[in-house]
């Protein structure tokens, strides 16, 4: 069923016409055009032109449970008919919001029993820099404001959470940044850790750059660590063994707030609700969430911080307002969307799938480690990441305008699966209802993208071919 | 129909625990909580214990078609069923994002035939400014990004959006705001204009305030100005006649970026689908928009700029990527939404309707006038505000502890309607289609909360009886 009478032709230039897409490569979009997607049913997504793809990128890192879900559906219609919204500012609440609330303080850890909704991953992050503000300037410690967070990582696009996130390819000249209160340091990524250096040495390393970041700034001054778990649009990098509790116990020393931002890894994509303290035996004050609170049915995002931050706000006596928050902060539609989710997660039990198929997923990902151009396949339960390289040894890259991924990318959609290109990586968040099947289409499939893109690069010359190879 | 086993009381303690609502008063809400809304049919909104409202408020100046109506609900689950999400980025769109895209390049003034898509109002202000530091940048102009904003103005909630907005009462000293780049100037709010000064010389002040601002700062600095056509949550000021058109022509001399802000104005507030050109003559380089865009059935925003912006930062050849932007930037479900919106208003005339019913619900609240208290009512078509006053001449304000626009609302609610208070405001913002006899019940409803909140006042002692003005 197709809700347009336009052909593929003229839907792509419509949109090349009017819409302004996230991340457009102006050169490249005018010469290509976008895809029209028309219809997504589990895993799989469908194009205007009734081409059917295995989604292994999961809408972007977020249709959890899987799209097309009838129940899902009714229960969002429902909310509709029922209440589709209604003022969340100070006077009024609605179930669907109050419910939720109370369901999140229930899943997150420690005494993470307070949210602030906001419709995404952004303003989840946007909004938790303000709450740190307000506590810090609640608390007297009006210097105390400045921000740790990591080179290569991703915490959203508002011009504060873009300016925390420390991706070099997010930060164009062409856009400005925060710079005068926000610190980046290393990305603790091991693969590219100094040759010869053990994992504990690197890990060590890492350790003493945070805390000699903090005296360098001053603890007074420093306010908030921001870490994702496992970075996501950066690379799918799993820090070191230890890195987490290390880094907590330092914020921790330092009176340092540790905000997780766990847009990608909470609600089962490692196989817990959240991962800090499941997976990484963290309890932050603060967690960022959005994508999988909903798998992507609905935008929808959360702070949700710790009983110790909302004890110093609220304090009585004061008559303090939190002038913060969004129209659609506890969208009533949104949230029984979220609330639907989350029983669907629990009743089809799918954190425990992910928990069994999830080391499936990357031990067969791991075998295109034997081509030649793969230098790494790394990652976690159903997160995971391939980077590209020119020469295994050097661990060197391709030109960037070579744009490996892409190309990758590009010949995996024609065979019918979707990876996600990040300039020489390739990512992948397949839904949590993945199967075995499916995790060996993936596999199967990206290894011939793979070697028809090697093919490419042989016959453009970037790389020598097989009788070149065997001459020299 | 409740979806909630919870008792009323059960749900205002959960929601106390774990909801932390925009604007919450601390002290206010552990006392009182917040009124749980379960139903929303038209205007009419039903708490937890099945008591009905009129909410004039119109949700939170959004519901503009009404809420309740099967079709929305029908469209939204049919776009859930057949595609509830598709990643915007670069090489994919989705069919309702970009049919919602091409249809604001239809509806909006001018040449903004380009859309950025966000998820409510202050993403579409923050990602403005982030368009305008690219455009600049592009320009080469880097010393080009200041901002001119106006006392009172309201744009949102992220950091940078915040600190756009010039609301004292948002601006708490909980939080900190961006202040190296962002100026403002004064309200234009004739009714607090000097004693003696005609409308006319008040005009040619604020004019001369804002040519004089930017030649302080710079012509070479200032990139743009930001102004709701009518303040919003400032409280309905509607600028004195010509303003608009002057300042868009001081704007355009001196090469400073206008953007209109019409989150609250747009999609038939007015009585237009855009108030910058249909009401106010003016075509502004940028519309921000949210809110009626979908009726509030669902969170959506829009950033939408001209095609002269466009051209300069997709210029050919330069390999430029516009790294910005949200996952759930064009969801299909909210622009599904957003086009169901949009038919029901043309099918239903309602931007017609709103020319009809517009000036009689202006004409009968000003009755209200007549009231001890009541300063000043003002508005145009189905926005307006009750600005409470303690002395009619002086026109001064009681002491804002007594918070007399919450003290009005809270009699309102008892006799079934719902007024937004706003320290001494009270404003609304019905549903377009509000009917002749409602009007009536509104101003008969908010006459009885007046006298009743005078009353409370002189039996406490903060206003006169009318014995003692005999007396006196």
């Amino acid at each position: 069923m197709n809700n347009t009478t336009l052909t593929t032709s003229a839907l792509v230039e419509l949109d090349k016409q009017h819409f302004t897409h996230p991340w457009t490569v102006f050169d490249v979009y005018q010469q290509q055009g976008a895809l029209p997607i028309a219809e997504a049913k589990g895993c799989y997504i469908t194009d205007s032109n009734g081409k059917r793809y295995l989604d292994a990128v999961g809408g972007l890192w977020c249709t959890n449970i899987g799209l097309g879900r009838t129940e899902m559906a009714d229960a969002i219609a429902e909310q509709c008919r029922q209440m589709a919204f209604a003022n969340p500012f100070v006077d009024m609440t609605n179930i669907p919001a109050t419910q939720l609330a109370a369901k999140l303080a229930e899943l997150a850890p420690g005494d993470l029993n307070h949210t602030i909704f906001t419709c995404g991953g952004s303003t989840a992050v946007d909004s938790s820099y303000r709450l740190i503000q307000y506590y810090q300037n609640c608390r007297g410690k009006h210097d105390k404001k400045h921000i740790i967070s990591r080179n290569n990582s991703y915490h959203g696009s508002t011009y504060l959470s873009m300016s925390i996130g420390g991706k070099a390819g997010d930060h164009p000249v062409e856009f400005d940044f925060i710079s005068d209160f926000i610190h980046h340091i290393s990305c603790p990524n091991f693969y590219r850790a100094a040759a010869g250096m053990s994992e504990a040495e690197y890990l060590q390393q890492l350790l003493d750059e945070l805390e000699q970041k903090i005296l360098t700034i001053g603890p007074d001054k420093v306010a908030a660590f921001y870490a994702e778990p496992i970075f996501g649009a950066g690379g799918v990098i799993v820090p070191p063994a230890g890195y987490h509790q290390a880094t907590w116990a330092i914020c921790k020393k330092y009176d340092v707030l540790y905000v997780s931002d766990e847009v990608v890894t909470s609600f089962g994509r490692l196989g817990h609700w959240f991962a800090s303290w499941d997976v990484f035996g963290i309890k932050p004050d603060i967690i960022t969430t959005a994508k999988g609170i909903t798998s992507g049915y609905q935008p929808l995002g959360a702070c949700i911080y710790s009983d110790r931050i909302h004890q110093v706000i609220s304090e009585p006596g004061h008559g303090r307002c939190f002038a913060h928050g969004f129209t659609y902060s506890g969208h009533p539609v949104a949230c029984a969307a979220a609330l639907k989710n989350i029983e669907i997660i629990e009743r089809e039990q799918l954190l425990q799938r992910v928990l069994d198929i999830g080391p499936y997923f990357q031990q067969q990902m791991k075998t295109l480690q034997d081509l030649p151009i793969v230098g790494q396949v790394r990652g976690q339960q159903l997160m995971v990441c391939v980077e590209n390289v020119r020469d295994k040894v050097s661990k060197s890259l391709f030109d960037e305008e070579l744009d490996i991924g892409k190309r990758i990318a590009d010949h995996a959609e024609d065979l019918g699966l979707i990876v996600r290109p990040i300039v020489h990586l390739n990512v992948m968040s397949p839904p949590l209802t993945i199967t075995k099947d499916e995790v060996d289409f993936i596999v199967r499939t990206l290894r011939q993208a793979i070697e028809r893109t090697i093919n490419d690069l042989q016959q453009q010359g970037h790389l020598p071919t097989p009788a070149q190879q065997k001459t020299a």
